[in-house]
């Protein structure tokens, strides 16, 4: 077990959110007794059952995305009367659910992404850990599930992976995947806020995400006829709902030569997501100035981790202009005519940093010279996380295990 | 068991639906090799096997809404590899799920809801159980879960309500609603088209949907902050993603003193659904013309199944103008200052019919007219409904079972 709690260890990364990030917590949550009742559940109630039939590991270099899963999983439930229940470590195993519960029927769904590494020194390190139990929290909030403390999610989280250490690869571009799920499981087909709910956390070896592996280049579809999130709409949280919408689209995306996406909004076609990701322009702007642009956090977006962090790296490097704004089709379509664009890259944790290369948009193949030109900041950006991830430069993003 | 094979029995209610049901169904359907391997399954390979331990059954009086279960659920298993299973009737009972089901994470889930009657001559009859059919392959499609033979289902839910029949309540405002849900049990955490797939069919016996019972009127909070659909997402299409949504807006309704939400759409606040309904007004309009009038299909709204029956009815009747347009809440305010509003309510399964007594909007309160004008329509509605569904007035609109 770790030798430090995690309270200790958080210290150092446990700065605060960017405020949008927040924004909207404390009018999302609950109201009157029912806080009363939700007593947190705590790391140091842990009870842990041990897999006496370990499953043999997958080999690190024949990894892909999500398809094994550890010895040991974490489950904590909760109902309305009797509120936090203990967090249990137990054998990996399928859940046994009410053929009712409100996941099942009404999206009552929430997750999370974040990943361990193990690092050069074999130390295992989450990255930036804080942000997805922030990012949780909200989530939770706005799909009516009950709050939880992060840290003590964050110190039992470690406790599973700590258990479950040997699952961590040890091989560039592997790592453990991460997956916090929280769901609804009222057993009553009224639509309204869900009395029980269970939280389970998942762990998941796991190499690129894309086949075509890290720095493989993707195509993008960008049909308007399909809307990802809208104003109004439930697009910067991190529910189960947003996601489902999005498989025939990436089907189509497929149909017509693809691998993902790419996610327009409004009359103006503004560019809002990539596939499960958020994207990025880096190009010379209007007014002649180099550029790195991403949407800004308008309610259409999920705030990424890895968004945030490109972000900040930008940010401190303050070699080129760092902007959140609006972009649309159109001013991309002239930027490329005007040879003005560089890269175009999507972000996010499964697969860090993925260079485009081609947008296909009413009908018209636009190629994209993201690989031409490197792709110099998407490689810079990726091996700058990646030597944060693995231990190779020491920073107060990453929390050891 | 039903007397009478399904197919032979659904003949007279099995005209086709208004083509704006079955629009995007083609374009819906996987192409290529998957549509061979998914033999559909079949009613006559049902497998049966009897609870032996039956609970006892509830008063018809003191039925809420979905809290109890019959005995028996049925079940079908479809995989990639091995097409649909053999459909299976056995006790009602937990579902086993692997932890990173794409219904618990990605919200690949679809359902329907429908009920069956204990008429009046004790037979039990479903109500126009083939557009819940249709709508339920239209969701299936749309969230690229495998195509089924509707009517097949439709002969196994028979069976399922047969063997079950003793649940169906004997009492008016009662029934025992129907919930065939379709989930994506693909347990690998890439969000992608599931390669496997439950079907599960569970009934309940239900009393009125609101505490207020049948014909009590409800107050609506209408919030321009929170949008329910948008042009391009699914709105139009039972996935549970549309729900979860919903419940935090519901809660907030029920804090400023009302029961449900008023969806509305656009810079204009229309008028679109309300709760979990499809909305209603009746009114004289700005021509002078008494007129019925609901949103129309456009994308945004659900394709009720009493939405229709009110329309056609309505339309049968020819004593008003039935009308399928926008209507803006400014349009709404303006009729309710010129006194040109009769009636307001809501329509669905759960609820049949469902009066409107005041409009919250921009902190000004509404007072709707709907219970001081009878509410005449809405009770003739409900009557002639109740009528066909209690076997009280022989009708094409209901299946025997």
């Amino acid at each position: 077990m770790a030798a430090l709690g995690v309270r200790a260890r958080i210290g150092a990364v446990g700065r605060g959110l960017p405020s949008r990030f927040c924004i909207a917590l404390n009018e999302l949550l609950p109201v009157g007794p029912r806080r009363l009742i939700s007593t947190f559940f705590k790391a140091s109630d842990l009870q842990v059952e041990l897999n006496k039939d370990p499953k043999p590991k997958p080999e690190a270099a024949s990894l892909s995305f999500g398809k094994h899963f550890t010895d040991h999983m974490l489950t904590v439930e909760w109902g309305r009367e009797q509120g936090w229940g203990q967090p249990h470590i137990k054998p990996f195993q399928n859940l046994s659910l009410h053929p009712a519960s409100s996941a099942l029927h009404y999206a009552v769904e929430i997750f999370e992404g974040l990943k361990a590494y193990r690092g050069v020194d074999q130390r295992v390190r989450l990255f930036r850990p804080l942000l997805n139990m922030e990012r949780m929290s909200r989530s939770a909030a706005r799909a009516c599930l009950p709050p939880f403390d992060q840290r003590e999610l964050l110190e039992c989280i470690c406790q599973l992976i700590t258990l479950d250490q040997d699952w961590v690869p040890n091989l560039d571009n592997t790592s453990l995947y991460i997956r916090p799920t929280f769901i609804g499981t009222e057993s009553s087909l009224g639509v309204a806020r869900p009395g029980h709910a269970l939280l389970f956390v998942i762990l998941s070896p796991v190499g690129s995400y894309f086949a075509a592996g890290p720095m493989g280049p993707v195509e993008l579809l960008a049909e308007p006829r399909y809307v990802r999130a809208w104003v109004g709409g439930v697009g910067d949280f991190k529910m189960g709902g947003n996601y489902a919408p999005t498989i025939l689209v990436q089907d189509e995306a497929m149909r017509a030569g693809c691998q993902q996406a790419l996610w327009l909004y409004g009359d103006d076609h503004q560019i809002t997501e990539v596939g499960t990701m958020n994207i990025f322009l880096f190009w010379t702007d209007e007014q002649g100035d180099l550029e790195l642009v991403t949407p800004p956090l308008n309610g259409l977006i999920l705030p990424g981790v890895t968004r945030q962090s490109l972000l900040d790296l930008g940010r401190k490097w303050g070699e080129f202009k760092v902007s959140e704004r609006n972009v649309t089709m159109a001013d991309l379509v002239r930027g490329l005519q005007e040879k003005r664009v560089r890269e175009v890259f999507g972000s996010g944790t499964a697969c860090v940093v993925c260079p485009v290369s081609h947008i296909l948009y009413q009908g018209q193949g636009y190629p994209i010279p993201t690989m031409e030109n490197g792709p110099e900041l998407a490689m810079r950006f990726l091996k700058a996380l990646m030597d944060i991830q693995y231990g190779r430069v020491p920073s107060d993003w990453v929390l050891p295990v």
